[in-house]
């Protein structure tokens, strides 16, 4: 049966997340049910990870095999006139049997928007968290910089969700004043942090940035984070960032000979 | 009584426009009524003008007199505390007894954005006109550039919609290629419009737009801007665009000599 791979976006804010829950509406299920009314086959699909509710991506991967025989640029097409419009299919390729959109994936980058001033911007406050006290760009960079390489995440990870290993490397972690487009007054300021690892622990990214914004505001310092994680101790870390702020980028497979390449 | 300017901004998504309406949530009736549950004064509040349904505001300016004993800077916070999160309070200013929102307004600007590509983008779609074929960002300046300096704008006022002159000054007309901070894909073009001028007529902007999308298309060349202009018939010019695109970006008053200024 034909292996496809998808590349999707989405407006997370009007779902329960990725995955399929029996209340709630899952990012999965509508593309299950457009794969229904396109192919009329009850189709799998595997998302490289799951997001949260309220979470977007830019680049979300999701493998599944249906029998078709419609090339993958006019399924991709036939998707996106069946899917809701904050869900839209970017590329579909016919790959090798043997691609898993979980376990093949080498890389992930998300990234995380937060916008802080006087005011909460009216355009971007779905897609960032508003945060009202002024924040150090140098000292937040300074801390994501010590997190930078290979470390026991542990005590970034959400409590009571063991893993195997809570060991990962993050390869780049960049904390930057942006321009938004839809500035409303001088003293506003946007900043995006991303991440790119080699897998993230549950909760891994808003822990991550909710330390990062304790350090920004001056009520932790960058030095104390190598303490933090030598002490894998969840409860001594930051807070927890809200969703809506949060973007799964891109997920990077190793390069393989994928046939029928096609750009939606 | 005292008299107070306001700057405003709201994602006009949720409303049926700025003017109060028998059925439909307005912004100016969201301002009254946050304005009462503060003060207890049922205070008439004027916009510079009127927003249509889905119309943005980066700084919409509005003007009310209140008898109130709280400084400018506490009221504005107070106000934001009642407003919904889709409306802001930016500046609120303690004026001349003879500050009028639309009569003393000397210029207005707004900008519309357009995406296109072969997929609407998620992030974006309830503020951007999606137009799925390429357009001329050169074509599309060279027919704005026609139109800036003093013209009789008749063939670009909504049809019925009568007024003593059509002659309108736009001084400023800049089309640009922008970024967005929600790129999906690389196919994707973001295109933001400005004008300024001393006035417009009814949906002129949108008119002007349809227009330019037109000209950007290929359907339509800048030079014929010059006739269409003299034949002052709105049958002649192009589509009006959709409302969601358009933001209220500013309303420039004289400078005069106000007092108690603060800002939120």
């Amino acid at each position: 049966m034909p292996t496809f791979r998808m590349t999707l976006a989405y407006d997370g804010g009007r779902y329960c997340g990725w995955q399929s829950q029996p209340n709630g509406r899952s990012i999965q299920q509508q593309i299950e049910t457009a794969l229904f009314q396109v192919t009329r086959c009850q189709v799998r699909v595997i998302g490289s990870g799951r997001t949260d509710a309220g979470v977007h991506a830019l680049g979300q991967v999701a493998g599944f095999q249906v029998q078709t025989r419609l090339p993958a640029d006019v399924l991709a097409r036939a998707l996106n006139a069946f899917l809701p419009d904050d869900i839209r299919v970017l590329q579909l390729d016919r790959v090798s049997d043997r691609f898993h959109a979980i376990r093949d994936a080498k890389r992930k980058r998300y990234r995380y928007d937060i916008q802080t001033g006087p005011v909460q911007n009216v355009f971007v406050r779905k897609r960032c968290w508003y945060v009202r006290w002024p924040l150090s760009v140098e000292a937040m960079q300074s801390a994501a910089d010590h997190l930078v390489g290979k470390h026991d995440f542990a005590c970034f990870q959400a409590a009571g969700s063991p893993r195997k290993s809570t060991v990962r490397t993050i390869f780049d972690f960049p904390v930057q004043l942006v321009e938004s487009g839809y500035r409303m007054q001088e003293a506003e300021r946007f900043i995006r942090i991303e991440v790119e690892a080699d897998g993230f622990l549950y909760n891994m990214v808003r822990n991550l940035v909710g330390q990062l914004v304790d350090v920004g505001r001056g009520v932790e310092t960058p030095e104390r984070i190598g303490a933090l994680l030598g002490s894998r101790d969840r409860r001594l870390a930051g807070p927890t960032a809200p969703a809506q702020g949060l973007f799964l980028v891109s997920v990077q497979y190793p390069t393989s000979g994928d046939t029928h390449q096609s750009s939606q």
